[in-house]
């Protein structure tokens, strides 16, 4: 494969990155910078490839006003491009195991019964889980996307700020989310940095690499 | 900011990337490649900026064998380049926290005293939780820093394969993770796909934009 990216740009790009506080409102990404925050989500990898979760895109100015007092009115809320709500599935159940395996079923041009296996397999784990325990396996799925969102986000220069400080209860509940199936994990605004925000500037805050990492 | 890289790169690649099943042995993480593994996980954002986190990067083959049979003897374990094992700490304490504030208070050239309301915020936070939410909320963090080096693995074009189905007891034993005071949550093998792997050539599997996207 011949590599078109080297490791040193996207190591310059993961020390460019940081939690933007002060988006500039005057700044919204583009289609394209758009469709990679979309293929980004939807390519995450997940466990089983079950892809247990939805992903809401709020560009609406007004929906965005309607959600910032359940952020601890955090400007980022309304100041970024986008607001991506991240969320799973209410329930993991079998009718959704079900559907899964006949797209993959569809996609890989393959008779159901040779899936039959693979469905058992990811039933057979499920059983062994409380609802609670599938509920927090689903939800740290959700975040791998986030970590992949946030790295090809960084990668193109499209700026973010992941936020775990909001209510999900009020999200659910202006964005209609039942309707959906899902319910709010982590939110991650996109968008550009302003050029006030004082925090771009400042020296990223990170242990060194013989304090986190281990080689064995 | 003078962008590099395109979008259409990153999207090629994160249709290029797939849960490799078939490691080629002999293929192994170029010093370079091993420096973007280790920057993708220490440069990934955390809650907080906590990092309540480690890695231990296995490259050592009598220790991936002894590995191997704690992983549902999957082949990836012995035949990539190198296994991550992405870990939480084992206890969020005050400690902890403190030290991390005086890290950051020493990385900005700030007063300790000036970092005292952040440090505040933060217990705060996590006197609301019970032990068991803290280390899920951990365990979430680590997920995030899977999906960044996951992205970045595939920007530059080095396989992975995330593997949850591990016995997180035995691996901790093995690798003697009490020492580093934590514990392991999840495993991603990287290296490079062997030509044999039929699963390099098939159709990925996912869900229509239109399914899992929803803009508002």
């Amino acid at each position: 494969m011949f590599m078109v990216i080297n490791t040193s740009e996207i190591i310059k790009q993961l020390n460019w990155r940081y939690a933007t506080k002060e988006f500039d409102t005057s700044k919204k990404l583009s289609n394209e910078q758009l469709e990679l925050v979309f293929e980004s989500l939807r390519l995450s990898p997940s466990s089983f490839g079950l892809q247990a979760w939805k992903f809401v895109v709020v560009s609406d100015q007004k929906l965005k006003v309607k959600l910032k007092p359940h952020a601890w009115n955090q400007s980022q809320i309304t100041d970024a491009s986008q607001i991506v709500v991240l969320c799973r599935l209410e329930n993991l159940d079998k009718t959704y195991v079900k559907k899964y395996i006949e797209h993959a079923a569809n996609t890989r041009g393959v008779h159901l019964e040779n899936m039959k296996g693979y469905e058992q397999m990811i039933l057979g784990g499920m059983k062994t889980k409380s609802e609670g325990e599938i509920n927090e396996w689903m939800s740290k799925q959700v975040y791998i996307a986030l970590g992949m969102l946030m790295a090809n986000c960084a990668a193109v220069g499209i700026d973010a700020c992941p936020i775990e400080g909001f209510d999900k209860k009020k999200f659910d509940e202006i964005l209609e989310l039942k309707t959906l199936g899902v319910t709010s994990q982590v939110v991650c605004a996109v968008g550009f940095r302003s050029n006030n925000d004082k925090y771009a500037s400042m020296k990223k805050v990170r242990f060194d690499k013989e304090d986190i990492i281990t080689l064995k």
